[in-house]
């Protein structure tokens, strides 16, 4: 089967996972806004969730059945168009009626299904509405659903995100494949970052949770568009075995390759997509005194809006990078640092080297652009991070939606 | 004398200061880019300097200064339109030689001469320009040199910021003045916060540090305009006890008063000019475990890119305020918390109370905001931050400068 036949099917790719998308009528425009995923038989469970303490209704009920479920997971079930976020008692009952309605669908206990919301904040599902937009996608699951599910959690992303691999290891060959959405927060109050992850391969519980963690950190953790963090941000893995491979812990780095090889492009996507952005930002940080140090580093480099304007306007201004650098709280010596624009260097040891600003300035009018920072301590940690320009059009998207 | 002549005199209202602004020709389009503040005798000196790790040459040296001279000084020199900021070992000979000639033309050692500068980073001193500068300003400073003095310092400041008060104490009627300048980033790279404090007390250096720090950490490092530290940020205060008024131990509370009336309108003024701001926006923290959660939640708050747009558009977006509250670090119950817009409660213990949105968007439209979040907590912990909304000109300012 061809690579892109695979990423058509996207969060259904692995063999034994469905998928629906549909339209339940809780966005008033008409579009799509829930979708099921479901395996056809048991799969374990791996969870990554908002670092946020005000946590919406989903994010908690979905805890509490992965503490209760023993790694074991059937479905998850998804609306987007409404966030299910500071609404009280209510929140948490209609949170639960959803995986209820879900298991029912499906024959399993409410314990086996992950629920997730994405949308307004402060505002209550309508429950008639999401009760017969339950009762619709899951009779409407198939092995082809993948990308309407894709498309129902979008809030006001420009594109979908979805992507499958098949991975051929010494344990044998075995697919993984994934759906996600980001930050379009015009919705109105807040978006959420929501990744759904699938494979055929059987993983213990553990284990997959360990690389799930592992891989996040490294793609779905390391994105920022403005830096807020949602009430609602949830990645679900589901590993249910319908391959007939089976992945133990010797075959770990199989497994965090294979995961990385799906959450990066989703992770990426989501900041291409992110509110006015105009250019995907990689922005490494290498020199520092610990990893723990560059990551700290690239954060405040790609949350810096000096920086993303300046990347914006096309302008090779090193001297705010250095500045972000020096302020990140990371150890920084002026002395020994340097800064790369495109692999050009500008500014290396205390001297700058304006005469190449010229080219770095063209490189700049790309869309794809990698800045690079040396922290100066001689060490070797070293992170990255991706991030987007800050346009005027983010402004204007989160400040006059209601006009 | 009436409080607007003080205000007028500005940095130079205090007995014994003298103060020059002129243009050297640093500046390209011949606006005052110089400033020279002198006491006529040794003055107590104490210093707040940025925490960015990427120091400018004049934060170098007037750090080594404050620490050889014995707490003692007699003036600051100023200049606008260059930080000398990584700018190598010439920079750092820029700075002392600049220190060096004001001490020439007061008659004073070069230890006893602060240094500051603000304006492009990376770009070096024209030394013939500010060496001619320099001459002509020692010999133009008068007693009604302040108000020049603050618009030598200005970059892309929209206005200048000075102040100054009489305060009758039970030790005797002492002056304190100041003038400040802030973040315009156009110019181009990164601008500086700068704050220069005169007092005729007679202040024992080590009570004036302690006193000044106090200040600072409610005003000038309260406030925000993009969540960027530059590499020059300092406030510098001179206490030369021309009024015969002496300050001492006992004094302490009447002291940091006096700095606060002077600091705090100061502090509120960058914010006001900050780039591209329409609105200045006050954030209260309250029901903190600490006041250390409550600053870590109001600094969370006043650098959010989506509150900042929402106040800008005149949304009354409590979402956005109780999302950031939770991400922002600090312990936070979402079951206690609430949110208030000019006094107007739109949530409180998971109630949402929408019906008074429209009361909250029309306090909106003005320019003085208040906002402010209860932590939920029970605690008592509590503090305020200054910000701007942020606005699609910010943007303009910070990406299209080369235009």
């Amino acid at each position: 089967m061809a690579t892109a036949t695979l990423e058509e099917l996207s969060v259904t790719a692995p063999a034994g996972f469905t998928a629906a998308g549909i339209a339940a009528g809780i966005k008033t425009n008409g579009k799509l806004d829930l979708a099921v995923i479901a395996s056809d038989r048991p799969a374990s469970v791996a969870a990554v969730f908002t670092t946020n303490l005000a946590q919406a209704a989903p994010v908690v009920l979905s805890k509490r059945h992965l503490a209760a479920n023993g790694g074991n997971a059937r479905a998850i079930v998804v609306n987007s168009g409404c966030a299910n976020a500071c609404t009280g008692s209510d929140g948490m009952e209609h949170a639960a009626a959803m995986a209820a309605m879900t298991a029912t669908g499906l024959a399993c206990t409410p314990g086996e299904v992950l629920v997730a919301s994405t949308g307004v904040i402060g505002v209550k599902l309508d429950m008639t509405k999401v009760a017969a937009g339950i009762d619709v996608a899951v009779k409407a699951l198939t092995r082809s659903g993948g990308p309407l599910a894709a498309r129902a959690i979008m809030t006001t992303d420009p594109f979908p995100k979805e992507t499958a691999v098949e991975v051929a290891s010494a344990s044998g060959t075995f697919r993984v494949g994934g759906i996600a959405k980001g930050s379009g927060m015009i919705e109105p109050n807040m978006a959420t970052m929501l990744g759904f992850i699938t494979t055929d391969a059987a993983v213990p519980p553990a284990l997959l949770q360990r690389a799930l963690k592992a891989v996040c950190d490294d793609t779905f953790n390391a994105i920022t568009v403005d830096g807020e963090c949602s009430t609602n941000d949830c990645v679900f893995a589901l590993a249910n075995g319908a391959s007939g491979v089976s992945l133990g812990e010797a075959d770990y780095s199989v497994l965090v390759d294979a995961l990385r090889q799906v959450c990066e492009p989703l992770a990426i996507g989501i900041v291409r997509g992110g509110e006015g952005a105009t250019k995907l930002v990689t922005v490494t940080v290498v020199g520092a005194a610990s990893n723990e140090d560059a990551r700290r580093a690239a954060r405040a480099i790609a949350n810096s809006p000096l920086v993303k304007t300046a990347i914006h306007g096309g302008d090779p201004n090193w001297g705010r990078l250095v500045a972000v650098a020096g302020r990140s709280g990371a150890a920084f010596q002026l002395e020994g640092a340097a800064v790369r624009v495109g692999g050009i260097e500008l500014f290396r040891d205390g001297t700058p080297y304006d005469d190449r600003a010229p080219q770095a300035a063209e490189y700049l009018t790309g869309t794809d652009i990698a800045v690079e920072v040396d922290m100066g301590t001689g060490g070797v940690g070293r992170s990255h991070m991706w991030t987007c320009d800050l346009t005027a059009d983010y402004v204007k998207i989160n400040a006059e939606y209601r006009t």
